[in-house]
């Protein structure tokens, strides 16, 4: 039986580790695809095209957006962010895990698109305590930038309900083996199957 | 964060290798409670009341039918098959994971009484040639039998959409692998976390 194509989506405030957890996984597993968003913003010292982002000029994104070409899109402080529809589509169609890092909002947006392909989770830390915490220990971020952070979480917690699977990363080694776990499965829900397809196999006529 | 308690449904003919599946999972994980059906038919040779079944005289079986303490029960060939609620509902007040080896009817009763506890998992063998084989191949039936369990095996395969997961058993440590997987994150699907509760303790007030 060929490998499914199928996504996963990950959701939870900065600070909440899913860049450390996203390793662990990558090292698990094979035949995944990160999704990279497109945007409109300019790149910030370090990020480089193609890895962090697409970064594309506004005309060109506006353009994409008049032919349908992004599975979701949004415009934040005067920048357009998106995922492009094109990639996700292959990467499916070769039976590939297609890993998504975004928002509350963009993953319902993807997953009333593409209920059927999708698994998601939310991840967080133990308390908000905790995420401020982190978020202040690891220095990088002004002290504006994480009241805003805060303030986005204390918002995004209250969809984890929307989400297949909770996780409160308290614990690495535990939290990235329910997410290795949770990858692994993702490409056999029963309903990426094909059922008249699968049952006329199956009885072998 | 305490562990929760969950339900796994497995269903798939006989012949499928359940059983050797489940033993794997069962020195894989931690917390389990494997449900025990009741039945009025008389035990076979070698089976032990309390390990294959819970053997009980009819009288007594229809008395808890009155008495709502069945979570799903049948009538098959004069005999009486059914789960008790009492113990699954003690396990999973201790956090437990249950684990069930029910049909399909069994399971969309099960699945429609605690849908947000549930995870459930359709099992079978690569074609229905192979489960003949398998069945013919392990010389513990009669042909009657197997031809029953075989006329079962078509009608129930139609059914496989309605469980999250469908595994196909050809290949027993690949299968094995995706089993122990969902069993282990059975738990922390987002719909057992009651949601305001967590909310609260979250914002930590």
């Amino acid at each position: 039986m060929d490998k499914k194509g199928a996504i996963l989506i990950l959701s939870g405030p900065s600070g909440c580790g899913k860049s450390t957890l996203l390793k662990k996984v990558y090292e698990n597993i094979e035949d995944y695809y990160f999704s990279i968003s497109t945007t409109t913003r300019e790149p910030r010292e370090g990020e480089q095209n193609g890895v962090d982002y697409f970064f594309v000029r506004k005309e060109d994104f506006e353009e994409d957006i008049k032919n349908g070409q992004f599975l979701e899109w949004a415009e934040v402080h005067g920048n357009y962010y998106g995922t492009s529809l094109k990639p996700i589509k292959e990467a499916l169609s070769e039976g590939k895990l297609v890993i998504f890092d975004i928002d509350v909002q963009g993953h319902e947006i993807v997953r009333k698109k593409l209920e059927k392909v999708v698994t998601s989770v939310f991840i967080t830390t133990p308390s908000l305590d905790e995420l401020e915490r982190r978020l202040t220990n690891r220095d990088t971020d002004t002290s504006a930038v994480i009241a805003r952070r805060i303030e986005n979480a204390k918002y995004e917690i209250k969809s984890f309900q929307k989400y297949d699977y909770f996780i409160e990363n308290d614990d690495l080694e535990k939290a990235s083996n329910e997410l290795i776990s949770i990858a692994k499965i993702a490409r056999i829900k029963s309903k990426l199957f094909d059922k008249d397809e699968l049952i006329k196999n199956w009885l072998g006529n």
